[in-house]
């Protein structure tokens, strides 16, 4: 379970909730690397391999970077096992079709993990005593860098820096809010809460009105 | 030396076996991205830097991600060393010729260093405390990634992601039996030369009879 | 700061020269990270990531490496302000026009760069009890392994690898006169001073003089 640092109220079941959204968001992180794996005709150890790390990536280089362990995927070797089953399965199933519902959850399930992972890596940094501008970082880090080491598997220029898609930059405006309502003294449950759906609401905004970021510096 | 965890009966010299298969595997892992760096007409930093990736890449991400210190190239220098010769001196060599016995022996080299480096690998991280499915992972990372981080810098997918020979695979299978072996009861130097007897031997059986793993999912 | 281990004396300001430097160096080299980015079309975070990873790439794997914590930009989270700074302000001057001056200023802040960066990291691994050789890589890879990591984000072989022109050789050079004038009993002034000037100026006079080094093994 990531850790929030939230203490969880008696009646909700807030820690079953954020569990459903860590395994639908590494469902969905890892899926992105299959694709782009199977695409390739790779064989299944390389299907498998980018997978991995597409699913884990992210939040191993916070991991390194801090110096934490056990790594998050060593303490729950069951998400392990789980990118087995995908890699194992959905092959087959891509191969029958591709229903556009399926890309719809897809795209859902990875804004909710861009926003789960964000924040949670933003909240390990600041428990690890990092200056403010660090956490905001690793919490991108955590969320972005799986799909920056599955293209660098992949002989390509990472697409989150170059496909001019909100993605992480998504994950830096709400980390940032997530720091500022910590900083005003709001409860760790709200402000991951804000931070979150921020995160993902901006992700699924920027899809729904196909939002641009220009190239850096803007052209005239 | 790799440690096995193999207490050295007093009438083998095992431990001079295991010494001599690791220096002849650092070898042959070196060389493989040495000549892959010749090939690409690297000056003398970058055919030095690219085999030492390859010959040490797999153990350094291994024990980076163990958090195990230190590593061991630093723990023997001896192997730089190695490494350096081998790079002011043998690219001399490759120009005349090169002969179908080199090849050969390069191809036994490497499959003797898949085992080793697998299966110690697997032992270091089931020292380490690690799950299972960790342990045959971390076993398979020792083995393969210089060869992923080769590529990397060589600006290609990895070939052992995508060249459908198998190799990581037989790391797999045979790190898997020695976990069995191990769980069951086996002495350590059983398990041990069963699990590398059978990496190196899938691995030979595989170039011998030019084994292929298809694309996943397999076309019909 | 970066800890050279060298005693201050109290009539030269040398910490203040030793920032300077440092803070020109981190410049030069988050631009040569930035320049790549932004010839690509990258997005701004695009220029970001490929900026910052190339101004701290090489310090953090040292750090990695050696499992030193803080990192450098966690200790001085100033420098990736700066780095901000660099990101947002002078992708708009670039387009103006590329000053001859420009280019002359950055290529003597980027050799004074690897002179600082390249003898610094092989001071901060004799500190950690390295063996020389080890000591005279961590050196290098301090100095040049930003560079490496951008050209792999950009999708490039390393440049230092193939572009045939002495770069990490100088800094291999310099550290290894550094080890031995540390071994002869020369002060850490002396020596790092030396050290240094030795990077430093190797690099300008092979810029000056369009040194080249060939491809490994030379072709006759």
């Amino acid at each position: 379970m990531v850790n929030l640092n939230v203490s969880v109220p008696s009646f909700v079941n807030l820690e079953a909730l954020l569990t459903a959204i860590e395994v639908a968001a590494t469902i969905a992180f890892a899926m992105s690397g299959l694709i782009e794996a199977v695409r390739r005709r790779m064989d299944i150890i390389g299907v498998f391999s980018v997978t991995f790390v597409s699913a884990f990536g992210g939040g191993t280089l916070r991991d390194v970077l801090l110096d934490r362990r056990p790594l998050f995927w060593v303490e729950n070797p069951e998400y392990v096992w789980l990118v087995l089953v995908l890699t194992l399965v959905t092959p087959m199933l891509l191969r029958t079709r591709q229903h556009r519902l399926t890309n719809k959850l897809m795209e859902l399930a990875d804004a909710l993990g861009l926003g789960l992972f964000a924040i949670s890596g933003t909240s390990v940094a600041l428990i690890s005593g990092m200056p403010e501008i660090v956490a905001v970082i690793m919490g991108a880090i955590t969320a972005a860098f799986g799909g920056v080491a599955r293209d660098v598997l992949c002989n390509e220029i990472p697409k989150v820096f170059h496909d001019h898609r909100p993605y992480t930059l998504c994950a830096l405006i709400g980390n940032t809010l997530f720091l500022c309502l910590h900083a005003l003294g709001a409860t760790p449950e709200l402000s991951a809460g804000i931070g979150i759906a921020t995160v993902t609401g901006l992700r699924l905004l920027s899809l729904a009105y196909h939002w641009r970021i220009p190239a850096w510096p803007p052209q005239k």
